[in-house]
């Protein structure tokens, strides 16, 4: 078949115009005589690119000059540790919001006195804590979030209360999808393989004044401030992920940016919920008021139900809906580089399937 | 111009075949609708091409059954501070043979007792030290060696007595270059930038009774056996890059596999370091007993010389011959991906330049 609508939760669909040019200029970068993988990542020609990609970052996501961009290996589950490494000294408190939003604090807890001051876990994690439920200890030295909750595909309603005390987000599921007031955080980080670009590249944004805090059993190559100092190169960064990353980021500008891509977002979620709201077959798994705009969830009538319906819509070009496999169910994940007509043909597919009983 | 010879210490130069497949496949692979850097990493699609990336390192490197192969991000640095989190207790060795020796040992001393068995830090690293230098401590938890040195251009010529000693390697820069008995080490690891794939791929080797030793304060994506135990996906593997190496791989297999490569970087490494010794003009840095087959470094007369032959070279498509910046001079890398006839032309043109005085 040709290119499919790839509802995967990550690694995830990417922009096929993206794909293209990686494409035609894979043995030769733009008359280089080599491919990007190829390029000595402190050359000249590799520098622009790698410039290129924190600079399309900057951009798109308004970063004050008083945020340092790092680029970085190892994926949220390397921040879960960094984050406690780079600022836990008294400690700190986390929203407890979903699965990874559980793991960031357990890995937190193996540093120091980090905590559960909110929590859904009990509720399944059907819905994700308002920030005011927080009880944030003003003497903290960070207070973490999960901005959107991949597995069970929820999303926090609201930040919690300052206080003074700076805002740590995982936002390796929503970020770039709607806009955020960089301000409103100390840190931002996120894994590229859902908004960004291939799986392989984490992005990190740190407010100044929290670089230098580094516990001294820190690895080097997760110390933010030596990070910053090597501006990023401080060992062979993932190359060819950081210039994918940039084709995708310049795909997103090109198409308005994040204002932009947030009301497409809004306008796909919506779709899908009208139609789960609607159907008397679909069951949305989250509580309406912390629906992620970015995974939607839902279940039949049984796990069986489940599995014949994702198998029967791969067959009709709508793959991978399987739901992670600690909840089961079904999961549409609706990342920026899925088109419209992607949510329109699943419903479209949902709306004949409940017809066909 | 076309495609180049290309000289870079890392990333560097990869199978023309190997990028030309992937780039065939880019945004559709084999048919399945979606680019390599579009699957989930728990898909079937995908895991057969993660377990055939394993099974061909395994394969060439002959890797015992009782040996883990693990895949990580992070390159050698993380890894640099993962030996220790992973392995020290009482004390450890270092042969110091180079900058990233050094720099591991500086890391593992964060850890714990870790010292200086051997180091030719004094005579600039122009020569590694043999094996039978080294002032190994029976009761240390392991020896840390660098099989080959990437900035100086030296090979270490022999391991270190074992004496029950699990000796640890960092073999970044001539994995899979030549023939290791991975019998001798408890643990090899390797960036993968120079002789597996592109950057952003770690490959870890590690001995299955060194597993389970880590201690509490390590982050659990750098943790051996928590990565083992979940197959090397504890969280999202750099899937493209584990791709590429697996192209890169087969190419390696259908050229005859490491006994044959051994056999061709021998003969490229000969024919430019008889070029240097016949040479009145251009200066070899590594003493003869510790040349590396895979960085060969040299000077002329002077920096501003230096400087000038590699601008000439790049004109005549021999790119990226400029030294480390630590060290500056002239390096020539001939990893696998160099054919013997890039090493040819450099040496005819090193061959005229001299001519032409």
């Amino acid at each position: 078949m040709g290119r499919v609508y790839n509802f995967a939760a990550g690694p995830a669909a990417m922009p096929l115009g993206a794909l293209e040019a990686a494409a035609a200029e894979l043995t030769d970068f733009r008359g280089a005589g080599v491919s990007v993988m190829e390029m000595p990542h402190r050359s000249g020609a590799y520098r622009a690119i790698f410039d290129e990609t924190i600079g399309l970052i900057r951009e798109l996501m308004g970063v004050p000059d008083h945020y340092r961009v790092l680029l970085a290996q190892g994926g949220a589950t390397l921040q879960f540790a960094a984050v406690p490494l780079n600022l836990l000294g008294r400690g700190a408190d986390y929203v407890d919001s979903g699965y990874f939003a559980h793991s960031a604090l357990s890995e937190a807890m193996k540093y120091g006195a980090a905590r559960s001051a909110a929590s859904t876990r009990d509720q399944g994690y059907r819905r994700a804590p308002e920030g005011s439920e927080a009880d944030v200890d003003p003497n903290a030295d960070y207070v973490h979030v999960t901005t959107n909750n991949t597995i069970y595909g929820t999303r926090i309603p609201s930040l919690p209360p300052g206080r003074g005390v700076p805002i740590v987000a995982d936002m390796s599921s929503n970020i770039l999808s709607e806009a955020y007031d960089v301000r409103d955080f100390g840190v931002i980080y996120a894994g590229a393989q859902k908004n960004i670009g291939p799986a392989g590249l984490t992005v990190i944004i740190v407010r100044e004044d929290l670089l230098g805090r580094a516990r001294r059993e820190t690895p080097k190559a997760m110390d933010w401030k030596a990070m910053d100092e090597a501006g990023s190169m401080l060992n062979t960064p993932p190359t060819f992920a950081v210039y994918m990353a940039g084709l995708c980021l310049k795909w997103l500008k090109a198409r308005g940016g994040v204002e932009a891509i947030q009301r497409e977002n809004l306008e796909k979620s919506r779709l899908l919920y009208d139609c789960l709201d609607r159907s008397e077959r679909f069951v949305p798994y989250a509580d309406a008021g912390s629906r992620s705009r970015m995974n939607v969830t839902f279940r039949t009538e049984s796990d069986a139900g489940d599995e014949r319906f994702a198998a029967e819509a791969e067959r009709a070009g709508l793959v991978n809906l399987r739901g992670h496999r600690l909840t089961g169910g079904i999961r549409a994940s609706l990342y920026n580089a899925m088109p419209l007509e992607g949510v329109r043909a699943l419903v479209e597919f949902m709306e004949e399937y409940e017809r066909r009983g």
